[in-house]
């Protein structure tokens, strides 16, 4: 079996539980139909599997080292770049008209997602890189695109984002970075940015780096931050590279996982003129970075999906073929060890990861679906309606994989055992990289602030509105399996519970309470949205089991036994924290630094 | 602050929650006063913090190495085991007819407790030694006694437990090594050991290794199993060291964290005969191995909660010192940022660590006081009661802290950020260090099938009866408080939730079937025990803020407050998971092993 996907599962949310088959009906998809697609899956796979999985452990055992300022990396990260490179997949997330593939966006993250798995480290450098050139795509001047974009597009150069900075991580607010305007339309750029993915390694030409600045005499706060592009070199007039740009690479930050992606602290100009050069208008420069948020958050839970995958994949295998113990039933000594996936905490440890890992997968496929369909409507209500719902379920994308995929990376490392403790195995790894998605792209508690605080209020509650329509959608559609109904009543229950919950905390006049228990919150729609992805498993599933193949049985026995899983097992959990988001508990909010320790 | 211990959290246990006074007004420990004793845990904590902190992360990045066939190790691990064998302390667990210093194992344990919070790797080899020497205290002939016991209790000698084989981990009836007798009344022994903490190192001169064989024609299984005292060296006639036994290290482990114990695969009489000294009688090896479980269990329990213990008090220090954003009220740029431990989510997941930490905390004192009153009482009666107590408490005081712990250490990660994500910090060397606990000594399924197949069920569930009539007792103190009913009602609730639960699972027949959701059971009883253990510091609390002095005032309100956490936040989710259980949900038992992938 595979350690980075399971075709069958990725066959079944395309086809069977969403709906790639429209759209790829559509003229924009219309290079593309199931047969490329999944020649496609199966190239990516064989690449995945021969140029990133090997080199994962030993990635991670030799993480990039600053050597006399600069990056050297082991040449087995190169190497897997350049195959990803060099079958033109650096281009699948990109629109024909400058040079991408023009693949659905659910269709490239499954392409993308079985190199996370295999290898995320690696592919960070090449996600960075798509983010950068989809921003300067959108907000760049003609001149800045001719000059940078088809180079990121190819990926012969490669891309970095700079927000924080020592003294402001999560508050932009507070960025101190300065781009002073220079007679050219140019800026000189200094500042010190921390955190940054891919700030320097010794893998492309040239490193085009996105950086937040504050132009002099703009607007305090957020309203005054700018958006540049920062060569490492610089260009000569001709394209061609040019002199160093003054960027310094201070030191590498060494991480508990993810450690074959370099994490940088620069300095931008300490040395010499650095310049920028203004993406979109002064000023502007936050909108312009979150033009990518969504897609961004998006990815970033798909990498903690993914990440998972690869600890459930790996643990199951290792279950199904590691004799230990005897059943409970008869324990003579003198029969032979039974398989550990016989079990029934193994099996638990097992459904556990499963029921996680797709039931955020589908919900992965699910909202890049919408992105994809924004894309062929012509109606703007429609792309309207889609947007609204796209931006509610944007912080449970980027959150709730990064709590349960980990979970299910804690599980994997349970079900080795002693095995699964040590670095002989990937699970550790596994759970190690997985770790970070939590903290990056905007932590935990940032995202909670974001649905309580503004999402759920968008144009009076319509994103939540929206969300109880198409969940509707999905009641209608089960309602024709009696086995269902369990299920049906219990998400429309938990849904209900957390309109209400909503409608109480929107009546509290104290802002900072009501947003108190907003992480709490943020967890159990979180939970009510993975059940609402599984009944959709389950309605397809139930269909598979009535009209498809009998080779399929099992699978689809495995989605009904996970629906029921999640509902039983997961989704009570939400009615508790709804209560106390709703019953705006403080005890927490009141407590003073003091009471922690008495002192 | 101290990142190892909070001395005012430790007495509030010993002294106004718990009854350590009544154990030193008994003449087994009159030799030690609360002046004595407050001493002791000073010298202490300066040698933990001045000894054994400051070469945690080295000793993480610098792990043993295996160099021909023998382990290299760096002199900071020797400093700190000389500081701690200098200072007298390798004597602190035992008795005074030994040698030792005759302390109650509750204060043992606090003392032990800051030099595993600052540096567990170091720790281990002390702990595992303080066992072996148990062990031997307890089983030994008096020959082997007067040959070995006296080293290993002064610490001149390390000592290890040899249990796993690589085909047998968890399932002790598997084991293949032989010990065949010979003509001196001494064995042969040979096999192979695995997962051996300790095994191998550069640390003391000799290493004793108790190790679990099979003599020629016992019984099949665990009742054919005998103890081996197997040394490195042998001695000679006079006790000084001779030559070689045999026992050759195959090779190390290379674990995700406590990087500094050593963890080894070895070969015992593979080139050369290997000599055993039988501990106890024949086919008694695993009686007497687990002769002393319940302590090593709750050992590990304790070693949870120091490592989470470290990450809570790190990453509140930072909390209450790192500026970062405002205040949800005014967001104003101009406005100075403000602590992040204003926060309200910083607030939750400090609150979540103090209450899982500090609950649990509890939970190993309050144990290992009922080992020191077993020692003190006369009454046989008593004792006996006191033990079924213990035999229950005993997989939850395992399991909880290894659950919950390490969840307090992924949120210390959290509060320090992108920090918390990088070695330059301790807390995600603690959370890698903690991952441990859930596998050794035990795994958390073992410890389910042991609460739910057994414990619950001694000797017509005495043991149950028990736990009710102590905390009736603990309950009958809360009614002094009116602010602590709504307490006092929950916990009775969910205890006899608890009953009926066990009721309900003894009536079904199907063995397997009965115990398929055990661990959620063992999860359960921990929320419930766990929170009996806050609202016994509750009452303590509510009694200081009546009596105590002003200047705890605040420490007292911070023990309210996370008395009312655990029971909002948490204890509602033992319920969830009690009916589970009761209704014999087999979601997870009734799986097939092709469902999970659908082949």
């Amino acid at each position: 079996m595979s350690m980075i996907v399971n075709r069958r599962d990725v066959d079944f949310m395309f086809y069977e539980a969403l709906d790639l088959d429209k759209l790829l009906a559509s003229e924009r998809y219309a290079d593309h139909d199931r047969e490329s697609l999944d020649a496609m899956l199966s190239l990516c796979q064989s690449i995945a599997e021969e140029e990133f999985l090997p080199s994962a452990a030993k990635l991670d055992a030799n993480e990039p080292q600053f050597i006399d300022g600069a990056v050297k990396t082991i040449p087995e990260l190169k190497q897997g770049i350049n195959a990803y490179r060099d079958a033109g997949l650096c281009t699948s997330g990109y629109d024909a008209d400058i040079g991408g593939m023009q693949l659905p966006w659910m269709v490239d993250q499954a392409l993308n997602g079985m190199f996370v798995c295999a290898n995320n480290p690696i592919h960070t450098y090449l996600f960075l890189t798509q983010g950068v050139a989809n921003m300067l795509n959108v907000c760049g001047s003609d001149e800045l695109k001719a000059k940078y974009l088809n180079k990121l597009v190819e990926g012969e150069w490669f891309g970095t984002m700079c927000l924080s900075e020592p003294q402001a991580g999560s508050s932009l607010a507070d960025i101190r970075s300065k781009a002073e305007p220079l007679a050219d339309g140019s800026y000189k750029i200094s500042g010190t940015k921390m955190w940054i993915s891919g700030g320097e390694q010794d893998l492309s030409d040239n490193i085009i780096h996105m950086v937040l600045a504050k132009v002099p005499n703009g607007p305090d706060g957020v309203k005054g931050i700018s958006l540049f592009l920062v060569p490492k070199r610089r260009l000569n007039g001709d394209g061609t590279l040019g002199e160093s740009n003054n960027i310094a690479l201070v030191g590498l930050n060494h991480k508990m996982g993810n450690r074959g992606t370099t994490n940088t602290l620069l300095n931008f100009g300490e040395n010499g003129d650095c310049i920028g050069f203004l993406v979109g208008q002064e000023n502007d420069g936050l909108a312009n970075m979150f033009h990518m948020m969504n897609e961004a958050r998006i990815s970033v839970g798909m990498a903690a999906v993914m990440t998972g995958l690869g600890g459930y994949l790996y643990s199951l295998d290792y279950a199904r073929n590691r004799p230990q113990g005897r059943h409970l039933a008869d324990k003579n000594p003198q029969l032979p060890q039974v398989m550990i996936s016989e079990h029934a905490d193994i099996k638990r440890m097992l459904m556990t990861q499963k029921a996680f890992i797709e039931g955020a997968q589908m919900l992965m496929y699910y909202s890049a679906q919408i992105i994809d369909q924004q894309k062929i409507s012509g109606d703007r209500d429609e792309i309207a309606r889609m947007q609204l719902l796209l931006e509610l379920l944007t912080p449970i994308c980027k959150s709730w994989p990064s709590e349960y995929c980990l979970e299910a990376n804690k599980l994997a490392i349970q079900v080795l055992g002693g095995y699964g403790y040590t670095r002989e195995y990937p699970v550790e790894r596994l759970y190690r990289d997985n770790r970070l998605n939590h903290i990056h792209e905007g932590t935990w508690g940032i995202q909670g602030l974001d649905i309580l605080g503004r999402k759920v209020h968008m144009h009076n509650g319509a994103a939540v509105a929206i969300l109880r329509e198409d969940i509707q959608r999905t009641l209608d559609s089960a309602a024709h399996h009696n086995t269902l109904g369990e299920y049906s009543t219990a998400l429309s229950r938990a849904l209900g519970i957390m309109e209400q919950t909503i409608a109480t905390v929107a009546q509290c006049d104290d802002k900072a309470l009501a947003l108190a228990n907003a992480t709490l919150f943020l967890d159990a729609a979180g939970h009510i949205v993975i059940a609402w992805m599984w009944l959709k498993q389950a309605v397809a599933a139930a269909n598979g089991l009535q009209n498809g193949v009998a080779a399929d049985v099992a699978f689809y026995q495995g989605k009904l036994a996970a629906t029921a899983f999640f509902f039983r097992y997961e989704l009570p959990k939400a009615t508790t924290n709804l209560a106390l988001v709703a019953a705006l508990d403080s005890t927490c909010y009141d407590l003073t630094a003091e009471q922690f320790l008495g002192v």
